[in-house]
């Protein structure tokens, strides 16, 4: 029979999993604002350094998956806890996807830093786009260490404000090139990393969705902004 | 305790999600075939028909993922069989991102064919990536089917392939542009098409992985091909 040091011990494991879930979220958080940083700042060792966090996002990736599946199968988690391990599980896949995104970005700061014409390029475009998606994943990582879904909305309303940054970003960039085409290798580079940037907002509401669904058990992916008001008032 | 009765239930639940993995894996296939015949025929019926289809991914997305959760919490299944259902939560979110990425391309299509300009484009730039990602993806489901890891490194390969292929339609394209500026517009519309396959070949490529870490039961995301040579072999 379970002991009250069997319940203590299981809490443990949960709140273990959780706060490495939380560690995972602050290195890839850090990982977009120091790629965007070295980009703009032409930093190679910044970039380097984004790149190099990249392997403990992985390997606590895979650390969090085994942790699941030996808690699902040691403990027979209630519904409640398998929601959340199940939440679990799709937070690290979305959270190791920002990390390869920043990657990219830092990666495309040390090739513009190679290519001398090209350090002299201004992402002032992209900023706005970071700083929006920047608060996208903060609040989506507070939600998570708080089970809260009462900013699933205003996180819903910031993605389709970078989705239209984002598009307004290509308009822009499209515009410059047909007026110079010199730009067009430098337009191409910003414009690729603004697609980063923009898949880093997916991936933060991904994981304010996943929220919901533990807290509400219903899934609301692929939902308009209207029905997930509703859900959460429910 | 358990009869023989509810040990057939459970493998019937178990054979019912397999199946709708791959009723999922197949409609995706045929998203990404369909989506590059309109692009290529201007056929703003296939394109809509490519966009309808994603509901239904969508739809068993959320089905699957709550057969996951039922079968965890009623049948507390042994190491394998769990293993298989994590791996089937996993393979479940790439099926449906290559949904999505299926999707755009058919809105490009749509946008295409929109503009009279445009219609004469040809999109052979990406034919050939388009044939050995959809290989990818057919193979990856085989393997599915069959628990098979024996062509994992076939489809690690084919993801290098496909990743060139990648980086050398943007090198011509970029040449394009410079040399004729009026084909800028065109270039970027097949520039994000490769994208969109590129990153399919990344999911059809992660669903192998997945397969690697149920039957064998190690991890072999971030792996080197050598790495995952010497693990099948195990």
């Amino acid at each position: 029979m379970a002991s009250e040091h069997t319940y203590k011990e299981y809490d443990n494991e949960l709140e273990s999993v959780r706060a490495k879930v939380l560690e995972m979220g602050g290195i890839v958080e850090e990982q977009l604002v120091n790629a965007i940083e070295a980009l703009v700042k032409s930093d190679p060792q910044m970039a380097q350094g984004v790149m190099d966090s990249d392997q403990r996002v992985n390997e606590l990736e895979i650390e969090v998956d085994e942790d699941c599946s030996r808690i699902i199968a040691r403990r027979q988690p209630a519904a409640g806890d398998l929601r959340m391990i199940m939440m679990i599980l799709k937070t690290i896949t979305d959270l190791e996807r920002i990390g390869d995104e920043a990657t990219k970005i830092a990666r495309t700061a040390l090739r513009i830093n190679e290519d001398n014409r090209m350090t002299k390029l201004r992402f002032s475009e992209v900023k706005t786009m970071v700083e929006v998606v920047r608060q996208m994943l903060r609040t989506s990582l507070d939600s998570f260490a708080r089970m809260d879904v009462s900013k699933t909305v205003e996180i819903a309303k910031k993605d389709e404000l970078v989705d239209e940054q984002y598009r307004s970003t290509i308009r822009q960039l499209v515009t410059f090139m047909l007026e110079d085409p010199r730009t067009i290798s430098m337009s191409l580079e910003v414009m690729f990393v603004a697609k980063a940037i923009e898949r880093i907002g997916d991936h933060a509401k991904n994981i304010s969705e996943y929220i919901v669904y533990t807290v509400k058990g219903k899934d609301i992916r692929h939902a308009s902004i209207k029905e997930i008001q509703k859900t959460i008032k429910e």
